[in-house]
């Protein structure tokens, strides 16, 4: 019905539809079509399997149901043809008759679906279980211990799994559906992150719930400030226009209610086609302590890197980390993925002033905070004020906290647009915390050594006199600025509100 | 089939329906059927606007498609008839040989929707750029940055639209939605803070997670507090009986299943009437550090005013702020609006339980918290123990956070019947900020300045002694108290649980 | 069409229908199909109903249409039905010519839902009431106020509702509909705290929202927890493919989309018939200081209580709190009904890894933190470093915040595989909380004693010493994890990014 009265003869306008129509279908990225590869009767469709679905339907019904209703089950790709162990997999077992897998890989699922796991196996995403060699998981594995970092950090960012003699993944290590799982052919990542067997959803999958599972939270809140947004609140009220069953899921073709998660990063828009490699189109790393524009480097090997602006960005052709540059997409190019995909929706004016706007506050956020901070903090372990050691210094929980947390929520509020994110979750915390946690913890720990805070007065002369946000600090508030403020305050609020 | 049932002859009652709906016709208030004013073919029909969709159907698909589907779109409203500039608009620039404006304001809006515009530009609402004179406005300009203020405050608030020399809104002033900006015509405002563009849906207007961009987060967690309520409980779990999209929409008449944000504070019910004014209905206002009742005061101009119960309220007829009062809502009337509409759905024990338990919970945070640190912090003040200057001691935070935070919370959490919030988030975090932060801070402050905590003490003893709340503080737990409570402990935590 | 394409011949797999379907009814718990038990005329259907009807149908028409689409409505059950006070009843007045009560208690239900009220009655949910003879209320009433126990706690837990000389319940005891709510007939609970008037749907009851009402906030967040997991986010994806409103309801077999907090904890699945005794599948309490796996013994008066691990239970036959042994369930036991479930979706495999992870994390919150802790308390207690009174020492809050919110989130997170909560909500808050909170409190406590902090060592050596994961804060930080963790940092954010 509301495509009908899309072209219903109530408009008034007649649209030159075939126009149109024909325009789409120009500018719409082959890829958009793109099939699984794989043949029945080859890839799949083992007969064996039939056994397998009989057992299952009385065994474990709901799991048989989901798959039943799935694309794999209704067109015949069944338990097997996923399951069935190759003979040189570590993790294979007998199980009534077959050898198979408890574990399916993204290895595996590339039989039928190359184009999807190549753009993950480069990305980001599958790399996401290098946090295992991080300060994060030091965190997680020694202050905190193993079995939180297993039902914690593992469970997003993937931890390897690892296989018994009986060739059963151990319980430990399994069950683990972290986007960057290493598993034990090697391959990195699980498809099943974001699309949840046994019905393995398109539509599921392109709901932002699916990437909230663990882009939620202190330090990386995005679900959060999607909901919050214009785009998560008219997304929650036009759930039923979304077309999120669509083959083809085209922003603002197919569906233009709302963008997802999946719509910005993933999805076709613009002229841009659809991609599993979910960070192509960001051009701000919001992740460090200090923010950086990144360039990408693809390579021929299937892998890429990024290169932060202002370094030396390898040349298409030249050779970089054992293989060859194929493609660089500067920052701007990426910048320029995302920007047409939001032409999809919105006019120049609407992006450009976006883009300002975001840019202005991860500048105020790396110039007026995280860069003279990071600066004071080299200094105080340069001069032996605090040991080399992380995570053993009150004052290092303190600047942690107001990067890796609260920074990145003012960082990630303003890239889609949550202002309570920006704001309160973010810069207000960041600001706070700077002034009335850390520099009071900066003077402890200068009194701690010296008897006395003046190390801490010069460090905060060195780094944070340059700034003119922090001018108030050094020379109180402004008289006329608070009179200012009075004035508004007590017509607000009734006269002598604000003493 | 909800509604067929609802007359079906398997009801055991056969209502008396013709009674009752000749009473709906009666108490219906004429204004819920009010229709856009304006005329088709002068108000809006703008030939010209045929080419205007021709091209963004190509250039921005969805935001045409979003537009085709609305009732803008279905009726012949078209991109002209709202983005024409008019010859005396600044904000006008010439786009495809039109001169249009980028910003649609409520003053552009009020050509067809005359009494939203009116009722809202009196409203609360159409103030919230007030803030821009505020305390709250220094700090985040101040402490935090004015690119904070732009991405935080301001997109709920409102901001200033600056106009460019091209006639084009600045990207640091655009996009702005906020509830009070404050456009290039003079207006207040923005529409499409609500009705999101460009479908401008009533009933995705309707839908709590709308209010809940800005009401939400630390401050004023309203959405949090909704969704934890029954009444969010039953929305979320029966949103299709919703009949969100009806054009009348009378609580208890067009739909039952639940309430949402706009139901109670909006729309129509009981004998209420439907209106844009949000604070209309409410009684208390929670906002500042002290709450109060408010009476309410219209104008002949169009404006309005709250005076706190206990001040002089003028009469009408009389002159009030360069205009006349035209009529004067108490906070008792404005609460029995509320409760008018509570009656569509509940019975009189539940509204005045309902009204006790709130008030109550209100005059113990004024009481016990609120009214004797604020007058703590005035003599500190004025005897010198801390700067006039907002924001620059610690314990100014603390207090801040106190009211501003958590006491908000508190009565947000009870007037909307969030346990969670009135409790935990609320009035456990008053009492154990107020006992473990505030009053440390206070003896570190009168320390600081005399050397010793006698002073603290005296502050202590003249605002704290006189509520029996703060006995404890003074007199320790009391022996039967514990008693009574370590047995109850121990039944359900086992022997010897609470030491 | 669900159901059609998977029974379709477009499966390749034709399954052995009338032999699942044979199964089936055979493992389906006859209890299932348990109807309300009453008779129509006798039990419900009063004919003095009708006048209830027809003016609660212009007087409160919201709340009449709720009933009226209500399977009560459609099946003749009326006003008086339920609210026709009975002669013993001191909470009935007279209205309109009958003696009704504004409260409809459990027993009130149990005239026709008898089997639910029973199995609700003996449950954990019925004594949720038992919280105002606990600490927490102590906390609640003295530090934070009744008013704010009022509209926080008893509206979670039930509290006594107390009856007005006019036989109507008091303003400041009602509207309350807290699950253990202490009712004027002696009977404890509400069956509106879950199934919302007036409508009393099994659909609504059935989404996780509702149990989120208490299940909610910084102490017990298993409603975030629930939308975090992958359990959630499919609900929110298939909501339309759960069922909810079928009257059969067994997992797997009416549906497989997801689970929600009522299939696993009361619904039918697996070899379980369904059931309104909350906590029977529930092997660990996650609740006190330190977690302990409990056996369930069920009495012949309907009541039952849970022994911990490791102390005796009585024998079936045996006397025991005034009354006899009818059944034991081990811990075991409860945790075979609740993989019984599980097994309705998932494999072996994964549920053993499940329960695995979870007693991995309990144990290590157990023996790292929580019993080391409560050791430690206990001692200054003993010797006097601390009043035996809770909450009046700051070191108290910080203990208490330790167990009652984090350990609970890292605990619960665990459970229903919520990431986010296990770590950073949970064990990151305990770890930093405890090491950075309440050893710098302990050493304050210690020295304002003895003036130095040598017994706050001692007792860290006592009680952490222990165990291995606080070896780091004894001997530092080892320096090849850190060398490690140094290389892994900077192959991810880049050359020096940690110093």
């Amino acid at each position: 019905m509301h495509t009908r009265s899309f072209l219903g003869i109530s408009n008034p306008f007649s649209l030159p539809w075939l126009g149109v129509l024909f325009a789409l279908l120009l500018f719409t990225n082959p890829l958009q079509a793109a099939r699984p590869t794989g043949e029945m009767g080859k890839d799949w469709g083992n007969p064996k399997g039939k056994a397998c679905v009989e057992c299952h339907q009385a065994e474990t019904p709901g799991l048989t149901q989901e798959w039943n209703h799935s694309q794999h089950g209704q067109s015949g790709v069944n338990c097997l043809d996923c399951h069935q162990a190759k003979p040189e997999d570590k993790d294979g077992f007998v199980h009534e008759g077959e050898r198979i897998s408890v574990i399916v890989t993204p290895k595996d699922c590339s039989t039928c679906h190359k184009a999807e796991f190549e753009e993950m196996d480069g990305s980001h995403h599958a790399k996401a279980g290098d946090i295992l060699g991080s300060l994060d998981n030091l965190m997680g594995e020694v202050i905190g211990g193993p079995a939180a970092v297993t039902v914690g950090c593992k469970q997003c960012h993937g931890g390897v799994v690892e296989i018994g003699a009986d060739g059963k993944p151990s319980p430990g290590s399994w069950p683990n559906t972290g986007i960057g799982r290493i598993n034990p052919d090697g391959s990195k990542g699980s498809c099943s992150a974001c699309h949840a067997r046994h019905t393995f959803s398109k539509a599921q999958a392109r709901t932002p719930d699916t990437c909230g599972k663990c882009h939620v939270g202190p330090d990386h809140p995005q679900i959060e400030i999607y909901n919050e947004s214009k785009h998560g609140i008219v997304y929650r009220a036009s759930v039923d226009k979304m077309n999120l069953d669509s083959d083809k899921w085209v922003a603002g073709i197919d569906y233009s209610a709302a963008p997802t998660c999946a719509t910005c990063h993933m999805s076709a828009g613009g002229k841009e086609g659809k991609t599993h490699n979910v960070g192509e189109r960001i051009s701000w790393t919001l992740r460090p302590a200090v923010s950086k524009k990144l360039n990408l480097v693809k390579l021929e090997n299937g892998q890429e890197f990024d290169v932060p602006e202002g370094e030396a960005v390898p040349k298409v052709g030249e050779a970089a980390k054992e293989s060859k540059v194929i493609e660089v997409l500067t920052w701007e190019d990426r910048r320029n993925k995302m920007k047409s995909v939001c032409s999809a929706c919105h006019t120049e004016n609407m992006v450009e002033g976006h883009y300002k706007q975001f840019d202005d506050l991860v500048e105020l956020y790396n110039e007026k905070f995280a860069k003279p901070i990071a600066a004071m903090m080299e200094d105080l372990k340069k001069e032996g004020y605090i040991t080399p050691a992380p995570f053993d210094e009150k004052i290092e929980w303190v600047w942690w906290e107001i990067w890796h947390h609260e920074g990145r929520r003012a960082r990630h509020g303003a890239s889609m647009s949550g202002p309570d994110y920006a704001w309160w979750h973010g810069i207000y915390d960041v600001a706070k915390n700077t002034y009335f946690e850390f520099i009071p913890e900066l003077k402890e720990v200068v009194q701690h050594k010296d008897g006395n805070t003046k190390k801490a007065d010069e460090l905060l002369a060195k780094h944070f006199k340059g700034h003119e946000g922090h001018d108030w600090y050094f020379n109180g508030l402004n008289k006329e600025q608070i009179e200012k403020v009075r004035q508004g305050y007590e017509e607000r609020y009734g006269k002598g509100a604000l003493k």
